[in-house]
This record gives structure tokens, sequence and C-alpha cells, in this order.
């Protein structure tokens, strides 16, 4: 395993200067000055009076051991009744034992993170995502939604503009909403997010927006986006990078799908996956930005939610080391540092594992949700006619068009997802001849669609959630579809395939089906 | 055990409207449109394809059993080779199992915290506190440092004052520095905080600080203070209460050492500590704030850190509804929740030991820090001549003088702590001869007591915290001891006893009293 290279690294360039996009919160953060006496505990025979820190010998618990499963066990049938050999015992010793006991992880810790975990993860990132700049750094956090909340407290500063997928997940806006922050959606395909509208936004900014801050920061889901699915590929990634350096923008990499990158669908393919081998696996992911990112303008969010359980509440940056010092900073003050329980059993299950480990176990993971995915496509493929947009008169469709069987009327298309846990129907509403009777509606789009939830919901007793919410805020003004300038006609659901079995993705189809007809055809 | 009143109770008031409180962001917060899904949730044979989440069965974890001890183990030495009936297994059942399983608990959760810690905090702080109100509630958090963050949030707006104690936390204060808020300390005494100071600084707002925004929150750790150890009785509580009802002030009681209150220390006595039945502990307790909370305008911050262990990163609030409702949209942003297994662990052990458990392990644990706050102080008498306050010409000085031994030289005075983890020492600095070396500079008492600070880590190898870090922030035009207009001729020191052992103390006041006699001795 390769060690990262460290600031005196000649072959990599270090990160810019980027200090000009803290925003005035992050600029104002002092360390704490208990932070100085650190530097007295290498004193010889030092006796310290000064942490104000229970005794850990107190802690009420012994040695515990955790069972896990080693990761060679078949995440979709672990062992209901496991033998010796099939557990991986991960022991976490009591108070007063050498190395990281319990005691320790139970302490206070430092908000940079257990140092095992730290460790792991600097090594891990640079085996697989290879940052192309040489000074990155490692902060732990609790898990994606509060990394990015504390990005947004660390550049945005209130009524600034914030760059988004043309579709984002609405909990990442909670956190940039309530500043009076008004996002600018930047158009999606298949690829992701597009660089050649993204080019034309920031380009004609001043014509089209005289008066409004130029963004300085993009939120991004690039892998298995929420909603949409897709999965951005490298000539894209590059394209947006150098926008980004040219526009003097930082890129938000929210990345939790990243080890769930599926292969292409296709109808009727019932072949099996089959396992990779870790090298095998690394060679499937798509590149990074970090791996783009020559200046330090990239923050990657990792978190362990979507590969071991987001039940943990711990994740990672990886970003330049004067946003991980302002991010520390405001970490010492709110989170302080992830639970003690999650990061010592992360540090020993990962250890423990080694990453050849891990990677079999993403592997394996990875196929599950593949087989998820196909499953629910080829449960739409028996109720409907499935048509290659291409062969379709369909303007702007894109991936697999949904015919209503025996009929030329289209009713949805949707891009099989190459990565996370959603499939993003787009409706053709123009042809439902109950749209109409929303026509006089403020948002006809909007009204229909809200309708058609509740019918799914209430009738077809099948929840899917409204692509309305996916929708960037952007300000009062723009609350209804054509004010938004969106797309007409259309509306959309996400579907999410990661929870369902596979006798309730065909029954959800079949009942699915039913309403769809009832509101489609004449 | 009493369930609390709920809101239709009609014996208790209900809480005040206090919207005027909420700063401009957390106004402006949202629910995540995600949650208007849950209502369809009850809807029979419900298929969801709504919620984004991993599939809890490929979590990589069987049964795993915890290894608690139970609540009546002597903390000061638990068995280093338990047998079976030593220790209390806490078993997290595997995914499937019924019940509060870790698959559950390592799913994404509720913000509003795991149901069975929720609904024993609210017994326990039925139990204990009683508030004075009838619809209070419980929001779980990530432990009182994000708890705190929380509130700044919550209330305070850029440029507005803060009511603080004479000297506060540090890393509360990191909180809202960085927002431009300002402190204005209140002179506390024995008792805690000064009811007659509060008083007159409310009183005299607009001629001693004209066009500056009244305060509209008061920061205090009334149990153990955070330095001064001091612990504020019921008939202060009260006055200082009606104080915040009469000026319309919320009171953040930050009380993570409200089970370490300590009988008074007498010089000399060496009878052991006794421990207490869960009836007369709870007796031995000082209200909480709620207790006369009529008007629901105080948060309460409870932590399991000083109890249980700080690595949990697991505290609640107690407040209005208004408030929590607020802060729960804020978690669902941030921390989102606390670590399941942080959770899950704390539910498991708090409902097996039970509250009458639990309150025997505190009564334990409480006796263990008052036998270590007798340590220090029975050392300190070991090597300094300790004269009650009163015996003395030494203006302002409470608690104990400490002489040199064979002198009249008073060096420092001290109230013995009544809670907590720390010793406040209160350094007498005009008859030092050295202190007058140091009259030339800008602040010669902060100068002095760097000097002494450095000559106790380097020459005696003891580490203190300097008093200074204690002072609150009021702003870049009083940083020194005279333009904060606090006492001159004195500095403080503070000596945590939590972590050193009774030898440690000993030869820690050993090596204090070397430098000490060094720099007041002629």
């Amino acid at each position: 395993m390769t060690v990262p290279p460290t600031n005196g690294n000649a072959v990599l360039p270090q990160a810019i200067d980027l200090s000009h996009h803290l925003n005035s919160l992050s600029r104002a953060r002092q360390p704490s000055p208990l932070k100085f006496l650190f530097k007295y505990a290498a004193i010889p025979n030092l006796l310290s009076f000064a942490g104000g820190v229970p005794h850990p010998s107190y802690f009420p618990f012994h040695d515990t051991t955790i069972s896990a499963y080693p990761f060679t066990a078949d995440p979709s049938s672990f062992p209901s009744n496991p033998t010796e050999g099939d557990l991986l015992p991960l022991l976490l010793p009591k108070y007063g034992s050498k190395g990281n006991d319990l005691a320790t992880a139970l302490q206070y810790g430092a908000s940079t993170g257990h140092p095992t975990l730290v460790k792991w993860a600097r090594e891990f990132t640079q085996e697989i995502f290879k940052p192309a700049y040489g000074d990155w750094e490692i902060l732990l956090n609790d898990g994606n939604t509060d990394a990015w909340s504390k990005i947004v407290r660390l550049l945005l500063e209130p009524g600034d503009t914030l760059l988004t997928e043309e579709y984002t997940f609405p909990s990442a806006q909670a956190a940039w909403i309530p500043l009076g922050v008004t996002a600018v959606p930047i158009k999606m395909d298949e690829h992701g997010l597009r660089a050649d509208h993204l080019s034309k936004t920031l380009a004609e900014w001043e014509t089209t927006r005289p008066g409004v801050r130029r963004p300085k920061l993009l939120y991004i889901i690039p892998v298995g986006s929420n909603p949409t699915g897709s999965t951005m590929p490298a000539h894209r990634r590059q394209e947006i990078y150098d926008l980004a350096v040219e526009y003097d923008i930082i890129i938000a990499e929210d990345d939790p799908y990243t080890f769930l990158q599926f292969p292409q669908y296709t109808v009727g393919d019932k072949t099996a996956v089959v396992p990779q081998s870790g090298e095998d696996f690394k060679k499937s992911l798509v590149p990074s930005f970090l791996n783009l990112d020559t200046q330090g303008r990239v923050i990657r969010l990792d978190t362990f939610s979507k590969t071991i359980g987001p039940g943990f509440r711990v994740g990672y940056f990886v970003a330049n080391p004067l946003f991980t010092e302002r991010l520390l900073r405001s970490t010492e003050v709110d989170s302080q540092a992830p639970s003690g329980w999650s990061q010592a059993i992360l540090a020993s299950l990962l250890t423990t594992w080694k990453n050849s480990g891990y990677l079999h176990w993403l592997s394996n993971l990875r196929d599950q949700y593949t087989l998820r995915r196909n499953h629910l496509i080829d449960s739409l493929a028996s109720s409907f006619d499935l048509r290659p947009a291409g062969s379709t008169a369909i303007p702007n469709a894109e991936g697999l068009v949904a015919f209503l069987e025996g009929s030329e009327i289209p009713v949805f298309s949707f891009v099989p997802p190459t990565g996370g846990m959603f499939l993003w129907l787009k409706f053709y509403l123009t042809e439902s001849p109950n749209f109409k009777s929303f026509s006089a509606e403020e948002d006809p789009e909007q009204a229909f669609m809200t309708h058609l939830f509740e019918e799914l919901a209430t009738k077809a007793t099948i929840l899917l959630v409204p692509g309305a919410y996916y929708s960037p805020w952007q300000g009062k003004d723009k609350t209804t579809t054509a004010a938004r300038g969106e797309e007409l006609g259309v509306g959309y659901f996400r579907v999410a395939y990661s929870m369902a079995t596979n006798e309730e993705m065909e029954e959800g189809v079949r009942r699915f089906e039913i309403v769809i007809r009832k509101e489609w055809e004449l």
C-alpha cells in the first residue's frame, strides 16, 4: 500500500491558496486555548492536572467482543446459526489493556478522529482515489449529512448562490435554504450534470443574472445520483473540473454510492452477477473528482452509511489542509468527534478485513444492489413494453420508454441506473386524458403528479417519492414547474429498490400498472 | 414511576410563547419534504419504494453481546478477572430479531432518537428534575458540546450579547465568539453566579450599554462550575429564574456534573464516604432550573459523558416543544442522530440497570470524585497552612486561604468544590516580589500568571490550566485584566482532580510548593 505523499512531496503539486473561499464565520474561528496545553504533554515526568475528563477506569464496560462477519460472508445470506468459523470476533479490550482499548474509545477523543481509522482512511483514499495533489488531509465527521452541513457553514454566506444538479437531494437543500441561499440548477443527462450547460451558465452569468454574486460552490452526487441514478463518466468530470478551475469553483463531491456502481442494464439479460477480484473491482470504478484535482478545490465526502451501516454516523472529508483545519475548528465546537463505539468498531473491522477484504465485501454488496436494480426493471418490463428511447419519436427521451402494452401511448421513460439505489421515472403527462383536467391549476404538472402520487399511495398502496421534492430551491418567485423553466408536460417519481424484496417489486409493479392504465387509457 | 404530564394536563402550566427568541436561521428551517411521506406509512398493505436506505440484512454483524458491569459494581475496583456473576451482558441481537435489534440501531434512525432511550430520558427527567410546566420535550443530541452549538444556532444573532458566568468554559465560548457575539460576565461567589449582579446588570443596561441589544440568553454551568467548582443552591436559582422571567431571558442550563455533587469539605475529615440509597441520593441533589421553570424558558443539557463515558457522544435537551421542534429541524440536517451503537448500548444498559440501579451507580461514582476532591485538598493542607477565609483580613477571600507554612504570606485561596472535577485557585500576586517585575507589562496579572504557568510546567513539570482561558470574550477592547474590569493583583489556575492518582496528587503538590516558595518568598 502506498503511503500518500506528504507536504514535502515534490512529485505532486500542493493545494493552491483557496482562503478567499472561506466565509466570515469560518474565518473567525479560533483554536480552543486548551489546545495550547497539548504542546506540554511531551514533557518527561509531567503530572497533568489540566484535563477535566472522567477517569476511564470508571467506564462500566469489560472486554467486549463485537460479532462481525468475515469479508467473505455473502451479504445476501449470512448464516442464521453461525459456527465459530462463520464469525469474525472483534475484541474491544477493557481499560488498562495495551493498544486501542475500549476505555480510550469511550474517553473524549481527538476531533481529528480515531488514529487507526484516520490512518486507514488515508491509505484507502490513496489506494482507491489517488488525489492529484500532495497535501490533502483526512478529517472524520458524523456522516455526509453532518459533513455537508459543515461545508455550508464553511463556505456559504447568506444570500449566496449555489450550483447544484438539476435534481438534488432535499435533505442537502435543507442545510442551505434557511441561510437564504438559492440554487442555480444545472441540466443533467444520462451522464449526470451537463458540462455544456454549466459552461453556458457561468459564461453568461453577468448578462442573465446582473448584480447576483457568482456561485463559488458546486454540490454534486456524481455516482448513483440521488434521485436520477446517473453516474458521471471520467470525461465529463474532466470537463466540469476544468470549468471549476476556470471559474474558481469549489466542488463538494458527495459520494455515498461510490461503491455501488453497476454494469449497464440490458433488457432480459438474466446473466448472474459475477464477483470481481479487488483489482478488477477497483478498475470498475469511475475516478473520483479527487483524481483530477491538481489544485485542492474538491472536498470529497465519504461515508460508511451505504457500505457498513448508517447508524455508525461516521464519514470523512478528503480536502486541502486549509479547509480541513477550518472544518476541525468547527468540529471541536459541535459534533466534537464521532461516537467512540462507532469509531473503534469500524477501525477494528476495517483493519481486520484489510483493504483487499473490504474491496471483496464491497464487490459482493454492489452485486446485491445490481440484482435489485435488475429485478425492478425486469418487473417493469413484464408489465410495460420497454423500448429504447432512440427507437421512439419522443423529444428528450433517454434510456428506455415504457408504453402501455398493446398501445402506442408512452407513459414514462427512465435511464437504467448505473449506481446507487434509485430509478428516476419521467412521466409523459400530455397523453393522459386526466392531466387535461388539471390545466387550470397554477402548476398543472405538480398538481397532476400529486394526484398520481395520492392514487398510487391510497389505491395501489405503493409509496413513491414525488419528483418535485428534488427540484432545487431557487427562491420564492420560482416555485412552479413553469417559473423554474423546467420542461412542461412531464413529471417525475423516484423509486428506491434498496429495501423491497423481489416479490414486493413484482407486486408493486402490478399495482402500479393498474393505476397507470386508469390514468392514461382513454 | 410517574409518566410526565402531556399537553392536555391541567395541573401544570404549559410553556408560554417564546417564539420571539428564535433567530432568523432557526425560524427559516423547514421540515424535509420527505417527512411528509411518513403519514402514509400506516396504510395497510403498503409497499414502500420511498426510502433510499441500505438493506439492513447487509449490515455485517451477528448477535453481539456488550460486556457491561452491573450497577452494584464498585467503580474504583472492577474485577480484573470477572466471573459470570460479575458481568452484565447486554445482548444486541442481529437483523430479523424481535424488538430493538442491532440492524434497527445501525439503520438510519429517527432524529428524535432511539425510542427506548427517549422514553428512559423522559421518565428519568420527571423522576429526578420534575419540571414545573407540563409540555416539555426530550430531544437527543451528540453531547453537550453539540447541544450548546445547536442552541447558539437556535437563538443568537451576529452581534448579540450573551450573559455568562464570570468565568466560563472556553469550548462553549468557541461556539459563539466567531458569530461576533460578546459576553456580559456576571460576578460569581461561592454559590455561583450572583443574582444581585445579574439584577444590577439588567436594570442598568440602557445606561451602561446604550444602544447595545439586550441579552436574551444566559449560559450557565450551575453544578460543579467549570472552572470554579461551585454549585448553586436552590434559593439562588429562584432569584435568577425570577430575573429571567422579569427580563425575558432564556436559561441554558449546561449540567454535565449534576450527579457529581459533593458534601462540604472539612479540613482533616477522614470519614470515608458512605453510599446512599437512591432516594437519599436524589434528596442530596440541588433542584435543576427545570424544577422552577413554570414558563418553559430553561433549556436543560444532560449528558452521559461524565457518568457513563464521553465517547458515547450522547446527551439530550429538555426544553419547551417550540424549541425542541426547531432543534429537531437543525438535527435533521447536521448530526442527524447520535450513533446507533451508542444509543442501543445506552438504552440497553439503562433499562437493564433501571433508574434505581443507575442512581446507585451514580451515588458510587459521586463518592469516587468526592474522595478525589478530598485527597487533593488534603494534599494541599500538608504543604500549606490552610485557614478559613473569615479568619484572615484578605478582601474578597472565600473558602480557605493557603499561607506558606511558617509565614503570614497568603498565596492563594479556594472554595472547596461542591461538585464536578475542578479546584479553582485564586492567587494573591501582590505579595510575590517577582510580580513587581511584571508591572510594566500591558497586563501584569496575565504576564505573571503565564510566567508562573511556565515555571510550573517546565520546572515542576505539573500542568495546570491558566485562569485567563476562562475569562469570557467581551470584544477586542477588553483583552486585559484591567480592561475587563476584573480584580487586579490576583490570578487563577484551574486544577482538575479527575485523572491523577492519590500519589500523583501528593507528588504534584510537593512540586507545586517548591515553585510557589521560589516565587513568593523574599
